[in-house]
């Protein structure tokens, strides 16, 4: 039943009904429309276009839909073009004709910017607190396992010895970026749609601030036009999920390859992972391929959304109806990525052992050797030179450093001492880089506190958000 | 109840179970997995791999459980990952312990791959008949609305004057050839995975070719990695998707500009626009904005699906499960796109008149006078500066061609003469376009003629494909 | 010439060395690449890592080569593979052996990611500036044409009318965001990352406190691994471009359709649009349609970065010289469609009169009546119900409002007044929409005088960022 | 100097110049833009429309601007918009006025759209050779390499023993789906666009056959306006590349996992590799990793076409100018990273025995002995679960299959016999599974065959196209 029934002399034709629903994708903000008519009620008793006794019939009658929609009592069947039509549809038949004044000083397009940003203010403040909660268990995790080596890689060749703790954190900074992006898009999207009509405003004394202020945004928006049309929060929402599930993805794809046989550094936990009946050693990491490919979706909804406001003019056209499907997906699957991976990183199983021994003498110490010299006095080139003859002559012999002494050193350069040998052990190696930001344990402990200190600040003001 | 159950101690973490699930998205391949395992059932039989017994037993289960999918007596619930292991434990229900001889030479891969292509053959098959449909309804518009004479838009500015059919058929021969792509991509489709087990083939003495021919495929997939990592079907599917309803879009997009009041050529039927209760002239063109707006949701699929594939290793990974919801959503927005639009199409009101006295005198026939000189033989550009001075000097003077004499012509150029004016009437100037593929009215009727023959051929061989 | 030269026996091959190059695209980061490695020197000097003496040598070295670059006097072939091998192999061929030392505590991957965000921070600064002027162009002319009157489009079908200043400002708002997103980006981005080395951070005893501080950095990142592995502040930029320049569209679709015969509400100034030879008349609004077209450009670049990225493992890997081209024509397209878009808007000629009088009696009043009514204390559906009759009659009469007078309208409901026909103007219609962000003249004022603020905040603080 | 200087009184605008310019993209035409013009010549001769004396001043003429481009003598500078007038510009200085007469019948809608598809075609045929020897070298090394056993990976864990030349044929077939796309494609864009003026077509009597013969097109495009406006051979073009270079993608990330130190499988050829002077040992796998990242920028490149496209109404819109940079790019890339990619396969060096010992005993082979108690008439689950005891016992004993003997195996299920012993064998194992398109050696050498077949066939008629 539209509005304009009765007008057409035709009813759509039957392809059209489905084509044009939205119900499917909307539904999942009957709370937001309910709570957004709850607010648009204050505004009309505030300017008296309802009566105390209308407005005490309107906000009754919404409640019950909303109580019959939780249980489930209600459930809105395809021939409702959208929630809140539904929503609307099922107050008139509760409260009669009275029903009928919601409407007065808004409209559809006002009453759906509201319901979105609503509902997308939720999800987006629940996606921050789960960010936080990521960065929290890797911090946990750096805290427990942040001393095992391994192998830093560049282009997946061993490249550095680094510590896991070192490692991890290149990620747990990521999130915290991703956490900004997201709660910048929230300070943004905070302004009130309701109240702005169809695109022009209303003659009606209505108080926009009120409304507002009642559902928890810092003002209403500008421009009345500009309220119906923006699309950009939810551009913006969804380029911050598609960065954060391409971060992910990153680290999903390293659990990928560090849990395969061959690199043998981490299993998932059985939680995560599935198994297979007849090879019980088997695990595969079934939640880090899925985190990687949903990545993937994310960007193909971020690009659904781009490519349909390109080119759109104001204020409101039908083509706007199909971005909550790839909002309202971008955002559940990034919250159910970041939840999936804080349980599969609080449950890693690391093979703590796996590079310790295998590392000595390995020629991803050859740098160590280089600095060694350079600190000696030895030019950057000179000691790369030296180090290189070194290693080719080792190579050509089938050895590596292990068991390498003074003499042979410093048979390549006089500069080398006692010390370089000791730069030859790889933890040593790690630890021994003590700039800001490098790998030694000391740069790993004072990351982690300026992140704890970050955790501890969001989890307090939370509440009082 | 996965097939590993028992070995791992812990079940899956909670939020992985949803996570992981794809039955949302491929309970609508019911079918083709329940003719899947009937064709693998007769491949088992010619391999004695079961008995007649056997064979008589699965198969009446495999049907009992579709007449359950079909009479919706059976519904998978969430517990249960897919589709394929819905089917699989219903049966084993159903038929006991000789349901485990089902998967014998076969694996869920290349059961998995053998479902989606025959679901996306089917829906690629039906996409193609729609869009032959598309076309036999646009050459209906053609003979019926083709004479009617509007300018042809360069920039959206007036550029020269052509006939509505003209324009028509060159939106037609664009759906030609997105037919043509979904016909390509069937063709290359049309390999059977059946039997590729995991990824090496399998000891069992099976008859792929048996398999493929009771599936309906030309044959079997030539290599068992590449029928179960393969995902260009997919990726190809999509992109004919894809490109098809960017061309449905500016058709839309048109269409949308043209039942604008300032324009006002075009009005969409009752059943493909929204009114308004109060503003009973107003038609809303929803079905030209939602296939414009639904364009976008195509590409986002086409988007999601490359950078899902991107960089996969062979042979499955478990990323690859996305693939099925961007897969099934291009395609399947793509066909209601389709159907929306033939529906659209047959049911525009044209405003015949719209142009047809507007167009007099209109600087858009300045092209006329330069053609008429030029084939007096005077150059190219004498031509164009001649007529270029006469318009300018008619602009100064407010005016432009309506009511000309030939007296004015000739002061601009001598070797104007009476043809001159005549090439000042719109519709002869259209009418005149004769070259190949010009707007002419001879050159109208051949295309519709040439796609006729092209949809007469398409609808002949439907059955016999 | 690599570092690695003389090991390798055989030379890379032919179609390498193309392949590789990034040349081309990274040589406009040159000035970026001196400045970086001065500020490294001034690190080195301070870690008594150079003598001096050698970073007097290198620093006038370093300057040479940049004057060289900027006079042309150097210009880097094909055969080198970068810009910074280009600066280094030419800062040696002047300053001798010492020219290695440049290269101490520092590797190619910290060297390139503190030249791109250097090269980012100062595009994106001016991207900013350039937002900022354009919402100031917009201002001037809100001011100078705001009173038009012109009809608010929904479905690009008139729906009721409003003033051009409200319409324009919708779009201003859009860009101040915009604006907004930028400056958060550039917060972002803004740390240091030289010193971290190849990923694991140097034993050298270095201050990447004062590197930061030379280069006008907040200060370094804090990891070395994220320091050189990072690409998010690419992906944000060019996701913040992407958004804008899809702002952008939606206006440049607008003048397209505006400036159209049909619509002829404007045209484009000279320097902004073609013409013909032939067709004086003829103004093609070449700025608007570039501007549309260049979103898609950058949308392309936004998925180029993105796909690029996922699922990438740590730290470096050569894919990501890729990233350059990308963002660099991200962010270099959305300066210039904004640069454009500001000349293109302040030359914009306004057809002041278009709807002064046409929309008088148009049915897009409609909605008045029914408010009209509704301030009477008539229920909003009755309210519609008796316009939408009178609509119904009137237009099967072949008539609109025009000249309508009381008695009819109170034949359709007692509760019209006198007040009734002033609301038919459709110019009062728009001025009494004073709700806050209406289309009336009081709230455009707010929102001008709260632009001009922002746009003199902006400007004022400008230089001393 | 534009064709309608002088009646406009202001020059662009000064950012309008670079911006509007698309002559640093469509530069590489030139060839294109003079055979075509010169297939325009005969055109006009034929109708008379030139003299035998001006077709040869005019031919001459533009030959002569050929030679100066291809030498480089003539060079046109950023004040020419784009390579057509440039082309046009110097053609008139040679000729004098009689230049202007190679404008008649055509427009530069037709002449640009003439051009791209004339590059397109040559591109895409060269890219199709290219993949067809890509193929050709793949098939090189089944045959040389083919033999070597490794593990297949699901989930990147190792799941049953196959053959390189198995996993390499997976790749190869991909590639020839790719080629079929390609041809696919020349074959939808084989019509001609010349001679259809800016839209409409033209009075003059010419045959358009005779242009499209000339040029080796199959035919003219039907309608003059789809001529013009049609870009579905640019973004099906674009696709073809985009999931080619996504296929390339795919194996690139597996050389780069199976270089990586763990894995030891393959080495990259110096020529396609990076390596250290400091670490001789190392190989990084650049072209791969190259090959990986650009296929990210052609899926950009795709995005940006699609984008661009949709929404745009008939016929020219000046947006349409920013499709070659986007459809060049991703030509030229596909065709450079097949061509790598080409080289990089050829020069790879394999360790040949890396998992030759190592799988033996390895529990990949459960599989086997499941399938062994299968083909002794076990139920597939009673074989599965008697082994997965077998295994799990095994496990807990710290060991795996090596060694075992007859009476374990007994012990867990009475139908074992030697054979069992024998399926233990990892080789033995590949070498079995003899279904169709299984890893046994037969099957790759019909695959071999066939595919052998193909390029033949391919490279016989690559002449004759």
């Amino acid at each position: 039943m539209a509005l304009w029934d009765g007008r057409f002399e035709k009813s759509p034709a039957q392809e059209m009904v489905t084509f044009g629903s939205s119900l499917d994708v909307d539904a999942r903000m009957w709370r937001e429309d309910i709570e957004g008519s709850l607010a648009h009620l204050e505004v009309l008793l505030a300017a008296t276009l309802v009566t105390p006794e209308e407005h005490a019939t309107l906000a009754n009658g919404l409640r019950q839909v909303g109580e019959e929609m939780a249980s489930g009592a209600f459930r809105p069947g395809p021939e409702l073009e959208d929630i809140h039509m539904a929503v609307e549809s099922r107050l008139t038949e509760i409260v009669g004709p009275v029903g009928g004044k919601l409407h007065t000083a808004r409209s559809r397009n006002d009453q759906v910017a509201t319901d979105v940003r609503l509902w997308l203010k939720r999800r987006m403040t629940g996606l921050h607190e789960d960010l936080v909660k990521l960065v929290d268990t890797m911090l946990t995790t750096v805290r427990a396992e942040g001393q095992i080596l391994i192998p830093g890689f560049t282009h997946l060749q061993r490249g550095q010895p680094v510590l896991l703790g070192h490692h991890i954190l290149a990620h747990a900074w990521a999130f915290h970026r991703d956490a900004g992006r997201v709660a910048d898009a929230l300070v943004r999207m905070n302004a009130c749609p309701l109240g702005a009509g169809a695109m022009a405003g209303t003659p009606h004394p209505i108080d926009r601030h009120l409304a507002a202020e009642h559902l928890g945004f810092a003002g209403p928006v500008d421009n009345a036009m500009d309220a119906v049309s923006a699309r950009d929060h939810a551009m913006e929402a969804a380029s911050a999920c598609a960065i954060l599930t391409v971060h992910l993805s990153r680290w999903a794809e390293e659990l990928v390859v560090w849990s395969s046989t061959e690199f043998g550094l981490v299993r998932l936990g059985e939680g995560y992972a599935t198994g297979s009946s007849i090879m019980p050693q088997k695990r595969n990491p079934d939640a880090a391929e899925l985190v990687r490919g949903k990545a993937g979706r994310v960007v193909g909804d971020l690009m659904q959304l781009l490519t349909l406001v390109k080119g759109l003019p104001m204020a409101y056209n039908r083509d706007l109806q199909e971005d909550r499907g790839a909002l309202f997906d971008a955002v559940e699957t990034a919250v159910a990525c970041v939840q999936v991976t804080t349980g599969m990183v609080a449950t890693l199983e690391w093979n703590a052992g796996r590079y310790e021994t295998e590392l000595s003498g390995d020629f991803l110490l050859a740098t160590e050797l280089a600095d060694h010299l350079v600190m000696k006095g030895v030019t950057f080139r000179e000691a790369h030179h030296a180090v290189g003859q070194l290693v080719g002559q080792l190579e050509a012999q089938g050895k590596n450093f292990s068991g390498i002494d003074l003499d042979v050193l410093r048979s390549h350069h006089p500069s080398f001492d006692e010390e370089a040998l000791h730069a030859l052990d790889p933890r040593v190696a790690a630890e021994r880089r003590t700039s800001f930001g490098g790998t030694a344990p000391g740069e790993i402990e004072r990351q982690v506190e300026r992140l704890s200190d970050w955790v501890r600040k969001q989890q307090a003001t939370k509440g009082g958000q």
